[in-house]
C-alpha cells in the first residue's frame, strides 16, 4: 500500500517518525527515543534509531534493516552543529540523498522542524498516512485482542452494576476508582474514566465529581498494556426516577439500534450518522447552540482509542474487519447528558457487537 | 517569556497544538480533541477547541478567551472543503489573519500539515518551545507532586526488596507485576517497568523476561494520573555473587556520587556528564561499539518522563528548581548491564535527592 502510494505520487520515500501508534504498527518496535522508519519505492525498508536500542530492535522489530544514528555519523554532526535535532535531521537528509531521493512523503503529524529541513533538500508532500488506512481494517489477531478487552470490561462493569444496589451515597469518585481498580486486576489500565452525573454531564467529556444524582454516565476506555489495544464502552444508568433523562436515554438507545442495524461492508459512515441524527430529531431532540447530539456517531478503535474510520459528517466506506464504536448521545445544559456506546465489528453482511450488554439500565 | 520571544523574533503569534504536555502546562486543559492555543505579542491569549469541550474548558482551563471551531465556521468550511484537517487549518489561518499576523512561531513538533498550510499565508519560524524551558524549572507545587510520587515509589520498592529474600525462582515478570500492582494501590500507574537480568540487560531498555539470574535491574517510572507528574528510579540488585557485575555496579555508584556532588545552580550539564564518563573510564570501563556507558547521564522529569534539561553531551546551565535524574550505567554484551538512578532537585548551592535509598543492594 505504501509502495503504491509512492508510485502514484512519483516519490522515492515515505518517512514515518516514532512516538505514535503508526510507528509501532509498522515496525512492531516501541521506544521513547527518536526513531525513523523509511520505506523506499523499490521496497527497501530502513529503521534508524539510537545505538542503545539496536540490540532490542534486532530482536523485536519486524524491520530487517536497522542502522544506528551513531553509525551514520551522529557524533560528528553533533560536534559540527551542537544541536541534537539538527544532527538527526542531517543524518536523515544524508540517508535520503544516498537513496537518491527527489521527492519524499510524510504524514500530516510529522514534526514541522524536520519537515522544513527536508523541504530544503527535497520536494516534500504531506499525505494521508497509509498506516492509518491499514490500521482501520483489523487482522484476526487484532480483533481477538480487542474482543479480549471487551469481555474483561463487561465482566468488570457487571460487577460494578451489581454493587450499585448495595451502595448508598454513591459518588462519581467511588465509581471511577472501583471500575479502574477492577480493570487493573484483569490487566487493563483505564485513565480518565468518565463517571459523571447531574447537569455537568451535559459536557460529554466531564469526568464527574461528587455525589451521584439521578443518573450516572460511565464511559470507560481501558488499554491492555501487554497488547497495546483498547476497548471503549458507555452506559447511562438511571439511579433514581427522572423522566426527562429516561426519555432521552430511550431515544439514544433507539438511535443506536438503528445505526447498528445499518452496519455492514459498503455502507457510508455519513449515512449511519445521518440516521442517528434523524432518529433523535424524530423524538423531538434538536441540536443547536452546543446542545443536543453534539458529537459524531463513532470512531475506529485499536492501538488508539480514536482512530480511523470516523463515523460522522464525512464520507467513509465501511469495510469488513473494521472495529468501530457506535455512541449516540444527547446533552442539554438544564438536564444533563446521556450516552450509550458499543464496540462493533463490521462484517460483510452485518456486524457483531463486541460489547453485548443491556442498553437500558435502571437501578431503582 | 513567550511574549519576549515573539518580540525578539518580530512575530505576532506563537501557536501551541494539543496532545502534549506543553499544551496542558500552558492551558491547564486536557482533551483528546484537536485544539490550538494562540499567544499574541500584545498579550492576547486564545484557546480554540470543539464546541463539545467548551463548557468544561471554561471551568478547567486557565485561558480566559475560548472560542469553538463551530463558532468560527467549522460547518461551512467542512461543506466547502470536505476534509476536517483542512477545515481546521483554514479556521486557524482566518483567525491569525484577523489578528493581523505576518509572522507566526511554531514549536518543533508542530504537525507538518498545518505548518505547510500556515506557510502559504504567513512567514513561519520553528522555535525552541518556550514552554519546554518554563517546564524545566519547577514551581513549588510541581516539586511537591514529584516528591509525593518519589516517596510512594520508595515505599513500594522497599516492600519489593523485602520480599526478594523470601522468594525463590524469582522471575522478571513476577518482579514487574509486583511493583506495578503495589504502585497502583497507591494511585500510581507504571508501564513498561524494566526488570531485566543476565546478558539481555546489556540493552538498557530491555524489559526483561524469565528467571532472574545473578542480578536484577529495576527501572520504574510511574505517573500519578491525578496530577500528571512522574517519578523515575533505578536500582541494580545483586541476587547472587557475581564479581564482574559487582565491580561494574560499584563503579557506577561512584560515578553517580561524583555527579550528584557537582550539582548546583550554574553548573554545566556537560561537565557533569563528562565527570561521569571520566570516573567510569578511571575504573577501566571503555565505551565503544555500543558497549560501556552508552547513554546520557540524565534528564529532567515532570509532566513527561523525559523532558528538559538533558544532561549529556550538550551545554545546559542547571538552574535552581530543576528536577533531574542522574542515572549512569554500564552495559557489556557478554556480562549484562547495571544502572543506578535517582531523582534530584537542583538548589542554589547543592541539590536534594528526592529518592534517598541505598545504592548498593546485595540480597545474598
Amino acid at each position: 500500500m505504501v509502495i503504491e502510494l509512492l508510485r502514484e505520487k512519483n516519490a522515492e520515500f515515505f518517512i514515518q517518525h516514532s512516538g505514535n501508534a503508526n510507528f509501532f504498527y509498522a515496525t512492531k518496535f516501541r521506544s521513547s527515543s527518536t526513531m525513523f522508519y523509511l520505506i523506499g519505492v523499490d521496497g527497501t525498508e530502513l529503521l534508524i534509531l539510537p545505538e542503545m536500542e539496536l540490540g532490542r530492535a534486532v530482536r523485536e522489530s519486524k524491520v530487517k534493516e536497522i542502522a544506528s544514528f551513531e553509525k551514520l555519523g551522529y557524533e560528528e554532526k553533533m560536534k559540527e552543529l551542537g544541536n541534537p535535532r539538527k544532527a538527526l535531521a542531517e543524518i536523515l537528509v544524508d540517508r535520503l540523498k544516498e537513496g537518491r531521493a527527489n521527492k519524499v512523503l510524510i504524514p500530516a503529524d510529522f514534526p514541522a522542524f524536520l519537515a522544513f529541513e527536508l523541504q530544503r533538500n527535497f520536494e516534500v508532500e504531506v499525505v494521508e498516512n497509509p498506516f492509518l488506512k491499514l490500521r482501520a481494517v483489523k487482522r484476526a489477531d487484532e480483533i481477538a485482542k480487542i474482543k479480549q478487552n471487551c469481555s474483561i470490561l463487561l465482566r468488570v462493569f457487571e460487577k460494578f452494576v451489581n454493587r450499585l444496589n448495595l451502595r448508598k451515597n454513591l459518588t462519581c469518585e467511588f465509581a471511577r476508582n472501583f471500575i479502574e481498580r477492577e480493570l487493573f486486576f484483569f490487566g487493563l489500565i483505564a485513565e480518565d474514566t468518565i463517571c459523571s452525573t447531574g447537569k455537568l454531564s451535559a459536557d460529554p467529556h466531564e469526568l464527574g465529581k461528587g455525589r451521584v444524582e439521578d443518573h450516572l454516565l460511565v464511559d470507560v476506555f481501558p488499554k491492555n498494556p501487554s497488547t497495546g489495544y483498547y476497548a471503549d464502552f458507555t452506559r447511562t444508568i438511571l439511579i433514581r426516577k427522572n423522566s426527562e433523562i429516561e426519555v432521552m436515554l430511550k431515544a439514544v438507545i433507539e438511535a443506536q439500534k438503528k445505526a447498528i442495524s445499518m452496519l455492514r461492508e459498503g455502507v457510508n459512515g455519513r449515512d449511519v450518522h445521518n440516521a442517528v441524527k434523524d432518529c433523535l430529531k424524530s423524538y423531538g431532540y434538536e441540536t443547536k447552540g452546543g446542545e443536543g447530539f453534539i458529537h459524531s456517531t463513532g470512531h475506529g478503535i485499536g492501538l488508539e482509542v480514536h482512530e480511523e474510520p470516523r463515523i460522522g459528517d464525512i464520507d467513509v466506506e465501511l469495510k469488513s474487519g473494521m472495529v468501530v464504536t457506535i455512541e449516540p448521545g444527547l446533552y442539554y445544559k438544564k438536564v444533563g447528558g446521556v450516552r450509550v456506546e458499543d464496540v462493533v465489528l463490521i462484517r460483510k453482511n452485518d456486524c457483531e457487537i463486541l460489547t453485548p450488554y443491556e442498553s437500558f439500565l435502571g437501578v431503582m
